[in-house]
C-alpha cells in the first residue's frame, strides 16, 4: 500500500480542529424539522408525558432538552467543554489507504470517535447527563448496560465529576465479559449483575426465573427502580432519547467544521444505526441544511439485517424497553418483544429507533440500508488492514456501505466525497472477530412470520 | 474536578503537531555519547558480532543501524512517514486535571502513545523493521510475543506492507489471553502457540517437557530458527536493540518539538523501563542535549521493584534471551535466568536493559527508581479517574513517579515542568486491574539471595 502514496497531500490524513474551532453549542435538529418527532406518551394514560412526570425519572435540565423542539442552538456548559477537551476534537480522517486499496476515485472520510477509554462516542452524552445531574445537586445516577460500552462512558463521566454511578449490568455479560466490568470498577462505579436482589423487580424476576442470566429489559427496569426509589438519584440512558441526539450533535458539528475548513463538500453521510445516537448526532447539521433547503446530501442509515427496524419495522408507538416501564415512543420498531437471533454479534440490537431519526426517515430526509454481519466483518477486516484501526462491529456497518458506495464510484468514475461515522474500536469484541477469523460466523435474517409475531407485542395506543 | 478549570488556558490540553512539523529524521543518541554502548558479542567466539553474522538473522539495513554509532540523524523513508501519519503525531497532553487533583504548582505533560490499535509505542519500530524487510525483497518476518503487544504492532505493519508475519506466542498467553491473538489474526498474522512442532527447538522442548505452557525465551528461539531456516525470512525484535531505540526516538523528537512550539522548558523527563524501547526513544533528544552540554535535564527511568535491572542489576555481558541463542549484550542485568515472581502483572519483566540506556545510566546521564506494583496501580487508578485514559500497567510506573515528583513540588512550591511517557492503554490488562480492584494485588521484592542465584547465570565472557 505504502508505495502508492507518493506526493504530499494538501488535505492531511487527519483533520484536528484547534481548541478555538471546537463547537460551543449543540445543534438541535428538531428546531428545523417541519414534522416534529412525536412526543413520548404515558403508557397508563396515553397522553404526552409532562415535564413533571419525566422529572421523576430524569434530571430537570435533561427533561427540558428532551421536550424542546424549538431552540436551534443550545450552549454547551463550560464544564462539559472542558471535559470534551480531554478527548475531543476527534479526528476527521481521510482514508487515503482505503481509497488506494479500492482504487476508487471517491474521497472517503471518517469521523473517528474511538480514541477514548470508553471506546466510543457514548462519552459525549455521558458527560452531559452526569453534569446536569451534578448541577441539580444529585448524589448519583443509575443506568443499565449490556456489554458495557455505555456503562463505561458513564463511569468515566461520574468519576470525573465525583458522582455516584450505579450500573446494572446484564448478568451474562457481567460474568462472561469481565473486562468492561473492571474498567467501570476502576472508574469507581458500583456494578451489579442484573437481575439482582437489590430491587423489587429484580427479586421478583429471580423468584420467577431462578436461573436467568438477565436481559437488557430487566436491567433497565432495575436501574429505573433504583433511581426513583432513592433520594438524590436519577436514571440516565445512552441512546434513543432526543437529549442524547442533541449531545451527540457534537460529532456532526465537528465533522462539518473540519470539512468546511478544507472546502470539502460532502456528497454522502453514512452512519450505523442501533438506537440512533451516533447516526442522529453525526447527521444532525447535514440533515438541518437539507431540511432548510440549503443543501442536498444523501444520508444513509445502516442497520443489521438481523435487526432491521428502519427497513422492515413499523412506524408506531411502542415501549422503549422490553420491561415496559418506560414511556411509549413513536418510532420505527420491530416490537418490544423482538430479540435478535443468538448469532447476532455486537450492538445495534435495539428493537426500535430514536423518534428523531424515525421521523427524518419517514420524511425521506434519510434513507436506510440493511447489511449482513459476515459482509460487515469482511469490510471491517479490510478496513483494519489498511487504515490500522480495528473497528467496532457496529461502526463496521457504516464501513461496509462506504466501501460499497466507493466501488460504485469506481464504476461511474465519480469523485464523490463520502463521509462516514467510525463510532468506536472493537477491542472488546474479539470473540466476534474470532468467529469471523475461524470462518464460523453466520448470518440470520428474520422471516416475515417472526416479525409478525414481534409486531404483535406493539401496544394498541397512539 | 471540572469546576476548578475556569479560565482559558494558553497551552492547549493536547498539543498536536501539524503534519509539516513532524520529524523526518530519527535521532541516533549514540552519535553524541562519549562512551558508546558496548558492541554485541558472538557467544561462541566472544568477539564483536560482524555485520555479516548479524545479517543472517536481521535485515541488512537494520544491521547497519544496529552498528552505526556515528550518524546523528537518519532520514525516515517516505513510506514509513506515510504510515506514521496514520496514527501520529501522538498528542502531548497537559495533565490539567491531574494537576488540579494533586493541587501542585508543577506542570505535568504526558506523551500519549496509546491511540493506535496496537495500544502502545511498539508500532513505531514495527513499521520500520517491516519496511526494511520489504525493501530487501523478503517474504516475511518472524517474531515472538508474550501477551501480544509487540506481535500486534508487527502484524499491523506487515498487513499494511503485504508481508508475511509469523508470530510465536507463548502458549499460556495464546490460550488464556485470546484477545490480542485474534487482533493479530485479524491483521493476517500466522500465530503459533509456542513451543510448537513447527521448529526443531520446539519439538525438543516438547519432548523434554510435554506439559509446558511455554516461555518468552522458548518463543524467541523458535522465531529465530523459523527465520534463519527459511529463504526470504528474517527475525525482528521489539525492544532492547539499538535500532529499536533509534526508531523510537520519534517519541522524544515529537515531544521536544511540541514543547519548543509553546516555549516550554522541561525540567524532568520520566519514562518506564523494561527493555528500554520507550524510555530510550522518549529521552533520546533530551539526553543528547545533556550529553552535548547544552541542557541539564533530570531524566528518570522507572522500573518495577520485582524486576530491578537498573537499580539492583550488574553491568555485564549477558545473554539477551533465556534460550541463549541471541548474541551477548553488555547491559544492566539480573542474569538471563531471572524470572519475575508470578504475582508480577504486565510487562517490564525483561531481565536486562538496552545497552544504550545501560551506558547512559552508568554515565550518570539518567537516574533510576524502582516502585512496587500496588502503588503503581493506585497511581494508575488516580490518573484514569481524572485524565480519562486507562493506562497500561507499564506506563503507570512513570505515572507513579510523576505524581511523586509533583507532590514534592507541592512541598517546595516549585513550578517544575514534568514530562512523562504514557506508553499505552491497559484495555488488555483488566485481569491485573481486577486484582487491584478486589484488593488482591500483592508486591514482591526479590531477596539478595535470589538475585545472587540469577547472577550466577551470567556468562563468563567480556
Amino acid at each position: 500500500m505504502a508505495d502508492v502514496i507518493k506526493e504530499f497531500k494538501e488535505i492531511p490524513y487527519k483533520i484536528y480542529l484547534e481548541e478555538n474551532e471546537m463547537p460551543t453549542e449543540w445543534y438541535n435538529v428538531r428546531a428545523d424539522m417541519i414534522n416534529k418527532p412525536a412526543p413520548l406518551l404515558n403508557p397508563g394514560t396515553g397522553q404526552p408525558m409532562t415535564a413533571e412526570e419525566l422529572g421523576g425519572v430524569f434530571c430537570e435540565e435533561l427533561v427540558k432538552q428532551e421536550l424542546d423542539n424549538d431552540t436551534q442552538r443550545i450552549p454547551i456548559p463550560q464544564e462539559i467543554l472542558d471535559f470534551y477537551k480531554m478527548y475531543r476534537p476527534s479526528p476527521l480522517v481521510r482514508a487515503y489507504c482505503l481509497e488506494e486499496k479500492l482504487d476508487t476515485p471517491a474521497h472517503i472520510y471518517y469521523k473517528f470517535e474511538g480514541n477514548n477509554t470508553s471506546g466510543s462516542h457514548k462519552l459525549n452524552s455521558a458527560i452531559a447527563q452526569a453534569y446536569y445531574a451534578k448541577n441539580q445537586g444529585l448524589k448519583g445516577v443509575t443506568t443499565e448496560t449490556g456489554a458495557g460500552q455505555w456503562g463505561t462512558a458513564l463511569s468515566m463521566a461520574c468519576s470525573y465529576l465525583g458522582l455516584d454511578c450505579d450500573v446494572y449490568m446484564v448478568k451474562v455479560s457481567y460474568e462472561q465479559k469481565p473486562f468492561r466490568r473492571e474498567v467501570m470498577r476502576t472508574y469507581g462505579a458500583n456494578v451489579t449483575p442484573s437481575p439482582s436482589m437489590t430491587t423489587e423487580i429484580g427479586k421478583k424476576i429471580l423468584a420467577d426465573h431462578p436461573g436467568t442470566t438477565g436481559s437488557l429489559g430487566c436491567a433497565i427496569s432495575e436501574a429505573v427502580e433504583s433511581a426513583v426509589s432513592r433520594e438524590g438519584y436519577r436514571y440516565v440512558l445512552g441512546s434513543v432519547l432526543n437529549q442524547v441526539l442533541l449531545h451527540q450533535s457534537i460529532i456532526g458539528l465537528e465533522t462539518k467544521t473540519a470539512l468546511d475548513k478544507y472546502g470539502i463538500e460532502a456528497d454522502m453521510i453514512i452512519g450505523c444505526a442501533g438506537g440512533g445516537s451516533n447516526l442522529g448526532g453525526l447527521i444532525s447539521p447535514f440533515a438541518g441544511e437539507k431540511l432548510r433547503g440549503e443543501k442536498d446530501y444523501q444520508i444513509i442509515a445502516v442497520e443489521p439485517k438481523s435487526c432491521p427496524s428502519l427497513t422492515r419495522g413499523k412506524y408506531a408507538y411502542d415501549f422503549c424497553d422490553t420491561g415496559m416501564v418506560c414511556p411509549l415512543a413513536k418510532m420505527y420498531t420491530l416490537g418490544s418483544g423482538f430479540i435478535p437471533s443468538p448469532n447476532h454479534a455486537g450492538g445495534l440490537r435495539y428493537h426500535g429507533m430514536s423518534s428523531v431519526v424515525s421521523q427524518l426517515y419517514d420524511d425521506g430526509i434519510i434513507e436506510a440500508r440493511a447489511v449482513e454481519q459476515t459482509e460487515v466483518f469482511k469490510a471491517a477486516t479490510e478496513f483494519a488492514r489498511v487504515e490500522g484501526i480495528l473497528p467496532a462491529p457496529e461502526s463496521s456497518h457504516a464501513i461496509k456501505v462506504a466501501i460499497d458506495e466507493a466501488m460504485k464510484c469506481k464504476e461511474t468514475g465519480e469523485e464523490k466525497n463520502i463521509v462516514f461515522g467510525l463510532t468506536g474500536t472493537g477491542y472488546f469484541d474479539m470473540y466476534a472477530y474470532q468467529a469471523f477469523n475461524d470462518g464460523k460466523m453466520t448470518d440470520y435474517i428474520p422471516t416475515d412470520e417472526e416479525l409478525e409475531a414481534s409486531f404483535a407485542t406493539l401496544p394498541q395506543i397512539g
